[in-house]
């Protein structure tokens, strides 16, 4: 077999048999096939796609390129959540502890943020102290201890992922759905879940600009994941405007802790409780989606579902004081505050240039190696639909440098529309992908 | 400026404008764009293609990534010829001669047989001591001093060309219109001629298969060369058979030293004749096609023209005494006859089959580094259009070792088609793209 001929049949349209994707793939992480070979292959994807059974065979390719993780050995489901990526979606801390305080096995392995979205890993690090370079072991040992590992991918799984992901990333073969799907599934699957609940996001401030792209990268993803074994669903979620009204990363953990303590905005309340009630259901938590729902309420109404929280942060070396005092969490010194140049309805903000800006302010970062600053970020004042009075503050800018400030300013002042009507109501959750 | 931005353009369909193409040349060559990045894009470009003015600039900056030679200090009118490969085709050895001895400089650059077509510089290496590995400015003496070098590609024209093509090569890049024009012409121009006349081969033996693909080839390379100010002009000949009565390396040059001496096959002394008078003309040193062909069929008759290809010989180090005795070249010593299974005509002679099991002979190479037997080959005895007898011998296969003999037995076999009656005539010269 002779990696050219693979080149050369997918770019003539070709499908892609078994031996074929997991030679390739070996190659990759072996150092076998070089780079310039396997940058032709994803061009050449990129153009002629791949089948659904080439995209399970692709992903399996992945998953074998490094461990599997067992955790046959704890006893309980074991469930993950995967969002594909939002301006302001913080979901994962706010639904990890919620499932675990209600007996479900949650090992979550996320990822930092690039490009205008934020990372769960980034909210996280804001915690002073809190660790999540955690080793496949002290993932387990918490898993066993407390039900739940909010951590980072490790060298260990689906190792020529990595060394795709950074190829694609400078060849232009990001945008791919097979590749974005056994990207992403390579990674869930080796985890060792047993099931899996995908929130898709559409709209401006999302990878997926459109509905229809969305509904095909779920699709994907669902029949990836069902075909190797794991209990896999998706929803499909609005991402034309940011999710809640913090954007940044340590004011985005204290919204998170102001959702498990009964408050936070609405939207933000609705989605947690849409995926972690699906979480329960699909690990044989719970019983219907009532039951669900029920012990979702109940986890946040009785205080459980914070206090596990407050054990992941004291597990992975944070300081459980930030849970009930905020100013344990980094800030940034100073606040510009946008005013509504008119009165009206707030008919539009822009999720993507809300995003950029806050990367812009520091709370993201551009390429692999950028720094985070913590203490920076953007919080909506004003949500769209509200009715706004000139002057009112629509957004507020935490901020560190007055040149960020600059250009983030460039940005926001795009993406904030007033109109003298009320816009549609907004859907929050588009379609379900079962 | 960013390669990969350079990279998502073209994949998006975009025009890239001679500013992107120079700054990705300039990387390759120079190694600040990586390989993986170059593949991206070549592959990209296979997909969405490069309009004229796109396939000028490529060409423009693979010029500039080397030394374009000044033969202005040279009097008399430069003028090249060549062809996209065939199998048999070695009218380089006689046409490059007979121009010279007609009073054109002939510069002419050659390169090697890969897969299942022969090279210049392999046919002239099977004469013992010929040397085709001359500098610039070995070439410009023998120029001045006979008018003719027959030389092979310098590290000092268009280095990106190379890092290119052996990127194509391993990433199944190669069939790809403009990105063969490109690395033709670049070559050519770089050569420092005026004038160019281009045989564009199409059928089972060349690289492009249909007389449209020819077609659209020719019309690249004509209208790059002319945009560079080079005098540029094509013909399209028949590849689906053969040129001539021999496919190897020795048993080629014979051949050609036949046709010199007034002798050879019609097709191949047809061809000549064509390409030199197109020279002659091109070049000035003709005032008009009849006067061209006089001027050439004089050259022959008088022996002016193989006593050229003696001094060419003797200028680089070949032994001349070739020119009269032949089993001074090398000969492998078995021969192996391939007889007509039933009476009939000649209909069919696959000129890919005949040249692959030229290769398999050893008298080419799959692989760059292969070695060549330049003694072994196939002679054709029954051309296509003859009439023969059951047992006549159509084939003679010289070769050195069983093994590859019954490999090209495999293949010839295939290759050969008798009918009850006679094909429809060949037509030779199929078009002319001016």
């Amino acid at each position: 077999m002779r990696a050219v001929d693979i080149v050369q049949k997918k770019r003539d349209g070709g499908v892609l048999s078994p031996e074929e994707l997991h030679f390739f793939i070996d190659g990759v992480t072996s150092g076998a096939v070089p780079d310039y070979q396997a940058s032709a292959l994803l061009m050449a994807v990129f153009f002629r796609g791949l089948n659904d059974a080439e995209t399970a065979d692709l992903t399996r390719a992945m998953i074998d390129s490094g461990a599997r993780v067992d955790l046959s050995g704890i006893p309980g489901s074991k469930v993950d959540k995967h969002s594909t990526g939002g301006v302001g979606d913080k979901t994962s801390l706010i639904i990890a502890p919620v499932a675990a305080a209600c007996g479900a096995i949650v090992p979550m392995m996320s990822g930092r943020g690039l490009g205008h979205t934020g990372g769960t890993l980034d909210k996280l690090e804001s915690i002073p102290g809190f660790r999540t370079s955690l080793t496949i072991d002290e993932m387990k040992e918490s898993l066993r201890a407390i039900g739940c590992a909010l951590i980072g991918q490790t060298s260990q799984i689906a190792p020529a992922d990595r060394k795709l992901y950074a190829l694609r990333d400078v060849t232009a073969t990001i945008e791919c759905v097979p590749l974005i799907a056994a990207s992403i599934m390579s990674k869930k699957i080796a985890e060792g879940i047993d099931a899996l609940v995908l929130d898709v996001k559409c709209g401006a401030g999302a990878f997926m600009k459109s509905e229809s792209a969305a509904r095909r990268l779920a699709g994907a993803l669902v029949q990836i994941g069902n075909s190797a074994g794991v209990r896999t669903q998706a929803i499909i979620s609005d991402q034309d405007q940011p999710l809640g009204r913090a954007v940044g990363n340590a004011i985005e953990v204290i919204e998170c802790l102001e959702v498990l303590k009964g408050r936070g905005p609405a939207d933000l309340v609705a989605i947690s409780a849409e995926l972690s009630e699906r979480m329960l259901l699909a690990a044989g938590v719970a019983k219907s989606r009532s039951d669900a729902a029920g012990r979702c309420r109940r986890a946040i109404e009785s205080g459980a579902a914070l206090e596990k929280f407050r054990q992941i942060i004291e597990r992975q070396g944070g300081d459980p004081h930030v849970v009930d005092d905020y100013t344990h969490l980094p800030s940034a010194p100073f606040e510009h505050v946008i005013p509504a140049a008119t009165s009206g309805y707030l008919a539009a903000l822009d999720a993507g240039l809300v995003g950029r800006a806050s990367v812009v302010l520091g709370g993201g970062r551009d390429k692999i190696d950028d720094t985070i600053d913590p203490g920076v970020g953007i919080m909506i004042n004003t949500a769209v639909g509200d009715e706004v009075r000139a002057g009112e503050p629509v957004l507020t800018l935490r901020y560190r440098e007055k040149r960020r400030l600059d250009q983030a300013l460039a940005l926001v002042n795009r993406a904030i529309r007033v109109d003298a009507t009320a816009p549609a109501a907004r859907r929050l959750i588009l379609d379900e992908v079962l």
